[in-house]
């Protein structure tokens, strides 16, 4: 083999091994989408078979984040990746993590889907948590098709996004604290719907992570904490 | 300047690299370490203007985070750390998401501290959260000081001593119940030492999140989600 086929073939298997990270990735963002929505529909229909599968799905999304991670830091020893390759490896590192916490909060929702069948229904169902978890489902949902498909326009608004789905929260937050003055022996009820709402705020959070990695990978640039309006405007002026 | 004086001056400047990075975070983790203390102490004393210090923190603990980050993203790029400076780098990276939270959820503590300083007073004071909170200082402490001098025997007791606080937290949550159940005019103020209380013990699954990564550093072994018991022996036997 001459040097030209030899570092071809080199560079054919490290691109191979960033795809395979980036896919496994992928998958683990699949598994933690159906974890949520699972979660919420054991949480609004009163399915506790249903919560238990999402609970025991964590260790699942736990074994698969470690996996990555050894991954990428074989990838960052062998291969020392440079410019974009080194950006999406730091991308992965850190979205791993916030996969694995999103799946965290979907098994607390499972946990409270548990707690919930076992007490009465509340009269309207759970209409204002499943409006919310509408909304967080398609917000994850985009930010995995953002990160498969490098779409720095659609990060961009998923970042907007969560600040409708923080409001949207607190409204719940709020008439929550109204229904437990009213009626002291609907606390326990009352709270566990709201943990659940805020654990859904909170997976809108790591979407936001999420989408803040895709812009750091394709612009290089960390728009984390910053003002979002002044780093769009510099994105679009690119 | 001859070759070998020439590599002897790059790995000095790249070993004053890492330590700069590494102190970098351990000053980040003091700033966040008083931030802490302090959203307890104005929590306890009802002191809303140390609470605002502690909110406005928040932004110099932030750019802290993204310093660290491009600083560790320049010394993958440019050094191509192995082995035990390779897995320093990683553990920073980790690290310093882990603080930045800390430090959101102690603003989040100076938010209910403003909050809880303009209602009436609980006759007891805050003594549970107080004891909590003393708890979970030591166990930050503790870690960072573990982190600083990779101390695997601390950084393996403060995971263990994570359960303990959890188990804290939620005797205060149940007792947080029955108060709301009891006097329903009391909802809003033990709601608000309710999430007190629940940021307080995330502050602690961060700090075991950063004595976690003690151990990958020096060991190079993942325990995360895993068998303790077992990791434990397993390193003990080496």
């Amino acid at each position: 083999m001459d040097t030209r086929s030899l570092s071809q073939h080199i560079s054919h298997e490290y691109n191979q091994e960033l795809e395979a990270v980036r896919s496994q990735l992928l998958s683990m963002g699949g598994l933690v989408e159906q974890q949520i929505n699972q979660a919420l529909q054991a949480l609004v229909e009163g399915d506790s078979q249903l919560a238990e599968t999402v609970v025991q799905t964590d260790d699942r999304v736990n074994q698969m984040e470690i996996t990555i991670d050894e991954e990428c830091s074989r990838i960052l020893a062998r291969r020392q990746p440079a410019a974009s390759d080194l950006r999406l490896v730091i991308a992965i590192i850190k979205a791993s993590t916030d996969l694995e916490r999103m799946g965290d909060e979907a098994q607390k929702i499972g946990h409270l889907a548990v707690s919930l069948a076992g007490q009465d229904r509340p009269s309207g169902g759970y209409r204002e948590i499943d409006q919310l978890g509408q909304a967080v489902q398609a917000m994850v949902r985009s930010a995995l098709d953002a990160f498969a498909r490098l779409e720095v326009d659609t990060a961009l608004r998923i970042i907007r996004e969560d600040k409708l789905i923080n409001r949207e929260y607190e409204a719940i937050a709020r008439q929550c604290i109204d229904y437990m003055m009213e009626d002291p022996h609907r606390v326990r009820r009352v709270l566990d719907s709201m943990w659940a709402a805020r654990s859904l705020e909170r997976i809108g959070d790591h979407a936001k992570n999420l989408c803040e990695y895709v812009i750091y990978l394709v612009h290089g640039k960390d728009v984390r904490h910053g003002n979002l309006d002044a780093a769009e405007r510099e994105l679009l002026q690119q």
